[in-house]
């Protein structure tokens, strides 16, 4: 939906123009990953994301254990791309008279027990009826000074963290009618778009480490949050198509679009962070799978793409298509 | 939707069971008006209320201005009936294709405006689309201990700010047609539904005083919230129907279910909160409107109501209707 998402930034801008008032208390306001406030001298950072049925999630894609698990996990990749230790959660959660007793439980369960996994405790929100089911969670965390987006500068290395393109791929075969458990090889596809990974220790650590410039996580896609890193730094960027993270899975697929997927396909909820080359030995010996993938430049010159050939082209930003 | 009703709180109690942890940093959990998170002695409340499109508002009566203001002022309420100040707010929305930029535009300045008014700055949220509309506000206060529902003790006086009955008079209005500015008597009734004013500054200057055992504010009718607060307190209740405020419009209207809709409509967002006998007057010299309309027994004599012949009688706690 490309008009819808034209429209989602000229909406956003407009609120920015509009709402932005001056708050001593503010660290980070409209426009990053989470909000920071600073409540002398404790930093909170909060988070909200929206899945609206038919638009993130269908009844018959999304099993509501994985979606109970989904709509938190989408929060916690925001609080991870600014560096920040989730702590909190307020659910809202409108359901259809349709939906049965077997489904919110479920749904309910996998909330539960993600929240367990990242020690976050539900402690408030509101239930309510609608025509499609809606589901509204904010997160709250703490932290250090967070990681924006708008720190990246020219010659810093770009990162990326884990795969590309799994998720996207996955969504397009839960399009074409394959379920989660019906063949073996295409599970690890939709479950990484059912059940996303969010890199909340990751971005812990780079945020210890003090040597990540600039930080996002890729929910939109690769080029479309790289081109949101970059606006917001001011910079322009070059990344090595070869370079690219893909996974072992999606190398063997026989797929034509798989750049298309690696490049664009959104829902990786993996963590795309800029370093200076003086500060690079300090993030290559993590745990975590992080690749380089190319380097910011001045603004001037835009983003651009080298293919294996060397041939340097303009990086599309092409919008994630959402189910509708 | 009493079905719908009972659901809710079936829900809330499993959420309850099954998400309790402890935390040392959570001062009030699920079920207040707002959640109270004691961070390093500096207490944060955090409340969230979902309006969906159908439900809770329609196209056809609301105005996107006052659906504006009201989808922060029902937050607000949330934040008066604890006693805190409101700060930030968390904005979550989806759009309909269907919505034109007029009726975007109209919303935002109705709620930029209210934003205004109650000193409170957009932080952050998310803005995506859907089917129907979907409004879900996150605010954050702060502010001393909170007031909660859970405090009332026997011989506690009960009062109630403002006057009852006068937003779902309004909605029965809207429902038969009527719309703002066509009748010059309806308007004082159909805006107090579109547009309803939350007692944050009675809200706070109660809990100044210290004199409040119990608080929370009337969104679901007077019959619903002090079933609530008796809940919650452990406690039963006893009020006069005579006593209840009743605004000098309503009482020139000559509809029969007139104390239907001073009992249990809906939306007033005025706070009924409880104050013992000994601390009654630190509160009657307050420049609001608040009135003693009852007052609290023990659980077992349950919660009765005494009509002007001095007749007791069980008080139904009769669902607030919404639109479908």
């Amino acid at each position: 939906m490309k008009i819808h998402r034209l429209k989602e930034s000229d909406l956003i801008n407009k609120i920015k123009k509009e709402f932005s008032q001056k708050d001593l208390d503010i660290e980070v306001n409209i426009g990053d990953d989470s909000a920071v406030i600073n409540f002398s001298g404790k930093r909170i950072f909060l988070t909200k994301d929206i899945l609206s049925e038919d638009i993130h999630f269908t009844l018959d894609f999304n099993p509501p254990y994985y979606l109970g698990r989904k709509c938190v996990a989408v929060n916690l990749s925001d609080l991870a791309a600014m560096g920040a230790k989730p702590r909190f959660a307020l659910l809202g959660l409108c359901l259809s008279p349709e939906i049965d007793r077997k489904w919110v439980d479920e749904f309910l369960n996998g909330f539960r027990d993600i929240c367990k996994e990242f020690k976050v405790n539900l402690i408030g929100g509101d239930i309510s009826s609608s025509k499609k089911i809606f589901i509204s969670v904010t997160l709250i965390g703490e932290g250090d000074k967070g990681i924006e987006r708008n720190g990246a500068k020219p010659e810093d290395k770009i990162f990326v963290s884990g795969s590309l393109g799994n998720a996207s791929y996955g969504l397009s075969l839960l399009k074409k009618g394959i379920r989660l458990g019906e063949h073996k090889k295409y599970d690890f596809f939709i479950k990484s778009f059912l059940d996303p990974k969010p890199k909340v220790e990751l971005g812990k650590k780079l945020r210890e480490k003090g040597a990540v410039s600039a930080m996002i996580d890729i929910s939109d896609g690769l080029s479309t949050d790289l081109f949101n890193l970059c606006e917001a730094s001011n910079v322009g960027a070059v990344i090595y198509k070869d370079k690219l993270p893909v996974s072992e899975n999606l190398l063997l697929e026989k797929t034509e679009e798989k750049y298309n997927y690696i490049l664009h396909g959104g829902e990786d909820y993996e963590l795309l962070f800029t370093v200076s080359p003086q500060k690079e030995k300090e993030v290559i010996n993590l745990s975590e799978r992080i690749t380089y993938i190319g380097y910011i430049t001045e603004k001037e010159r835009g983003i651009k793409i080298i293919d294996s050939k060397g041939k340097e082209s303009t990086l599309k930003k092409e919008g994630y298509e959402h189910l509708i």
